[in-house]
């Protein structure tokens, strides 16, 4: 805080909440629960009176609590605690009501993103981190095949979303799903197509793009626990067809893609920019004629979030250090006809990328 | 937005962007993709490139959608549509970094919540809204006697929980679960109880607190649909036991919390305010002897959103409208021991409070 000119930091129920604290909370909603942390060091939780205990269990010692009622609402609290701070950083993911609540009670204060003080510290990942990352990257790993199987003509992408959880919890009951995308046919020329109710057909091209969390260990009062509803995520995109791609382009495409992917993580190493993992992978696409056609970057960080710091796109001037983790996903997607995506992770090594997820198939793979 | 003296309202995917257009999106996170309306009537679509055709399918004619790059990156698209704006409502729910980018790029924009322009529009509910709600909160009441009838002893708190969703979705597999909470023996002393792994033991007082939405249909340029992610929601809140109760105060607890809803319906109609109905259940807890331990306010209310106004708590003056609709669940809660709430759903009729929720059952009722 002190390095980032910020003398007040306050934190609501979220990523980096968790990360300073283990604690999360998914109930609070319009009640303000907020980490008010001060560049002195000291600490003050503002609370709604009924969680009181809950945020006790992970209080450190030196850091009050204070409840507030649903008679008094929050505003006097957050006023109390912020005080005569002069430079804020405020939660990047709280609600917008809560900052213009905190403008209120704080008119003269300088506002700042809690990321500035915090991305640094999330960015590079630790021994215990990586292995979290590890160990979830080889859950989605180990479903691959099965997740390719199950994409047969007929069935719906809601059906084959519903299979492919449950592929991912049963390789792991602890674990929880973070996120799925089921596309298919046209609809996987949609990067963040909302799985529906389309039937796939025989010759589809289909995108599967599927990741896990799973718990951190986080201390309380009561002893060590399990994280429930943050941890360590894995992210990984398949494209897959049903038979033989009917589009006479898709194999060449997807081709392009996996040069483009392969291009991109023979770059990964300390002090490359992400730029320049980004023009890796964007030349490969682009020298193939379809530039106009990789709508998106080529990866972002994973970590507590399934999107976080550092994204690999152009533009972005930030320097790669060892622990960084990020994925590296090239597209292209013709619209009405068909996208190919291929995604792995990879963090930072000493002079290489380390692969989380296990190398992208060389040839599209096909169910039936 | 006249009335409100806001020349500008921005809403990120969520439920307000939901209620005025239909559309949702569950995939954006950091990248901005937002609906600028003026009060001139013209609207204006800032989206990431890969999502354009997706938000193109809910414009209306008229409404322009702007793709943005990655490359490019979303800060001069949100400058080019709030333009000149001198006061901008902005979406309560959206992430405080994106209010500080506005900030940014319309430093003399005056600042108001979107809140403020579709609470007034949100707040009453429509025949088809009170026939959605009807319809989630019969899916609740129809899984209470086999809820309480899966707390035995022995099972964990999230075995508990896993089969309540079964019950919820097979009561209609095309609605989503919205959230549960089951929290057994002291942990019933905590409100908002996040779902452990505690066994049950015989006596235990337990409180279910559980919800589903249904989807609401929506429309596209394909045709009518079904929405996903957003819906309207039901929520009910049942306290029982395993065998008789262990603790000789429960039943006598559960008395007063039944005396203080069944007090709080019968006020519900036109024109009383929210505080006297938080007063009237509060009244019956206090007159017993537990007013402290009576942690939150009466009831929240229930649409798109599992807690949106009116708040029905000491100091909202707020008055009943027909058409409101809102819970009453008073609840008592004693450290370490047990706690016990009564949560059913009312909506605002022409002279009473029509029952969403079957009535909350006089006597505890227990498993075994």
């Amino acid at each position: 805080m002190k390095s980032a000119g910020v003398d007040c930091l306050l934190l609501t129920p979220g990523a980096d909440m968790f990360y300073l604290t283990g604690f999360e909370h998914g109930h609070a909603m319009e009640r303000l629960l907020a980490l008010v942390l001060r560049a002195d060091g000291s600490a003050q939780w503002i609370v709604p009176a009924m969680n009181v205990p809950q945020v006790e269990d992970f209080a450190q010692s030196g850091e009050s609590v204070r409840g507030w009622t649903d008679a008094d609402w929050y505003l006097p609290a957050l006023k109390s605690a912020v005080g005569d701070a002069k430079t804020i950083a405020f939660d990047d993911d709280a609600r917008s009501a809560f900052l213009l609540d905190l403008m209120a009670v704080a008119p003269h204060a300088k506002l700042r993103r809690a990321s500035e003080v915090l991305q640094g510290l999330r960015l590079i990942k630790d021994h215990a981190e990586l292995a979290l990352l590890r160990k979830a990257g080889a859950q989605v790993d180990s479903v691959i095949t099965a997740a390719v199987a199950l994409c047969r003509a007929g069935r719906t992408e809601s059906e084959i979303d519903e299979d492919l959880k449950a592929l991912m919890l049963s390789a792991d009951p602890a674990s929880a799903i973070a996120f799925t995308i089921v596309a298919s046919g046209p609809n996987s020329a949609l990067p963040h197509h909302e799985t529906a109710h389309r039937k796939l057909q025989q010759g589809d091209v289909i995108i599967l793009d599927f990741g896990t969390r799973i718990g951190a260990p986080v201390e309380t009062k009561h002893g060590p626990a399990l994280s429930r509803a943050y941890g360590y995520q894995s992210d990984i995109t398949v494209t897959c067809a049903v038979g033989e791609p009917a589009d006479r382009d898709a194999k060449k495409v997807y081709d392009i893609v996996w040069q483009a992917q392969q291009a991109a993580i023979a770059l990964v190493r300390p002090g490359v920019t992400c730029e320049q993992v980004d023009a890796a992978a964007r030349k490969v696409i682009e020298a193939a004629g379809y530039g106009p056609q990789f709508l998106h970057r080529t990866g972002h960080g994973l970590g507590i979030q399934g999107h976080e710091p550092p994204f690999i796109r152009p533009g972005n001037s930030q320097v790669l250090e060892k622990g960084m983790v990020f994925s590296i996903e090239p597209g292209v997607y013709l619209a009405g006809r068909f996208g190919v995506r291929l995604e792995i992770i990879v963090a930072v090594g000493a002079s290489t990328a380390e692969l989380i997820n296990k190398v992208s198939a060389q040839q599209m793979p096909h169910s039936e």
